[in-house]
């Protein structure tokens, strides 16, 4: 199909899928005479999966651009594009923030807390795995705006998390295809955060609405 | 304290600054003589907690103003701020995608599958809670990139939204201050998905890690 048809089957404007081809996330079509790339259902694909990681997953392009050029990867084992994939997805922008010795301190004591929390519920974590930075800045912001009660709380929160990896792993062991394997695992990491926080507001309102015994609507 | 001072105490850049007191994010410090304005405490606060919502949160400036217009407002009910803070963050933007019939029949299918969900697990929720809107988009973009194994673990994803939502509440109810149970409940929330995905990531590894039993590293 030429870029026009595509852009009316996945609902991408034609300028989005230039600028996609710009940044080489979307690979380039079929070059047909007369001199006319010619674009297939991969491509319609590969628009998707973009949009979703960019709209609903909140992703930047240029982080996009690095997450597709992992699992794009001919050479890497499933086991390194797993990793290679989540490890890219586990950075927190903090930019525009001058450091100083106070927020060293503060970002040393958020570390601690993420370290203790670790060796508490036994879980094995690479000492660079950059989950543990971005659980230790959160924490240093709930920190820095006096939201203690969060932090007193954390251990709660990571049932949660252990439940919700422990079904993330369930969704991906029924996966033979190596392909699928490691694009569920992305799509399933960034887009099921989005569905968390949706399902996390619902369940609030419900929990919320029993606990006080409000009437019915 | 002078914006230059303000600046150095919050690490945000003079320029970011004046761009959070353009766009009304920001309320204007005490102009003293001779024509200067002077910050307080207060400001340094608010600049952490704007930076905390866009950092971390990956708000856009326009939603940080909304929600920070919503808790300023005075002559709101306790009751009316959370409603309105937790609405204004149940928001997915899915800018770009023209419309169409599939699309609508999709959009149409993902919403009785949210719907049956909340029926399932008995959770009350108000008809027009944005929320709703949200997990059914993330569904409708899992579905059409083919990702079934997901949507049909949407009740795993829902035991661990249930736990956190029940730690959400523990952390608000021991909270006598209005304001501070309002600012609780929005950065808990916004923040607290960081939170929750980085937990997430670590408690990927540590599943998968028992799961496979991996050599010790």
């Amino acid at each position: 199909m030429r870029m026009a048809e595509l852009s009316r089957t996945s609902g991408v404007p034609v300028p989005t899928i230039k600028y996609y081809l710009r940044e080489g996330l979307l690979p380039a079509g079929q070059v047909a005479p007369p001199n006319q790339a010619s674009y297939d259902q991969s491509h319609v694909r590969r628009l998707t999966l973009i949009r979703a990681l960019t709209d609903v997953g909140g992703m930047s392009i240029a982080t996009a651009r690095v997450v597709l050029s992992v699992i794009d990867a001919p050479d890497r084992t499933v086991r390194q594009k797993l990793g290679a994939t989540i490890g890219s997805l586990g950075d927190i922008q903090a930019t525009g923030d001058s450091g100083g010795a106070d927020r060293d301190e503060e970002h040393a004591q958020a570390a601690k807390t993420v370290d203790d929390l670790l060796e508490r519920r036994g879980w094995r974590v690479d000492e660079t795995s950059p989950a543990r930075a971005a659980a230790a800045e959160v924490l240093a912001r709930f920190d820095r705006l006096g939201h203690h009660r969060v932090i007193a709380a954390l251990d709660g929160y990571a049932d949660a998390a252990e439940l919700t990896a422990s079904n993330d792993l369930d969704v991906l062991a029924g996966i033979e295809d190596e392909d699928e394997l490691v694009e569920t695992a992305l799509v399933g990491t960034v887009l099921g955060d989005a569905l968390l926080a949706a399902l996390r507001r619902l369940a609030q309102e419900h929990v919320s609405g029993s606990r006080y015994r409000t009437p019915p609507r």
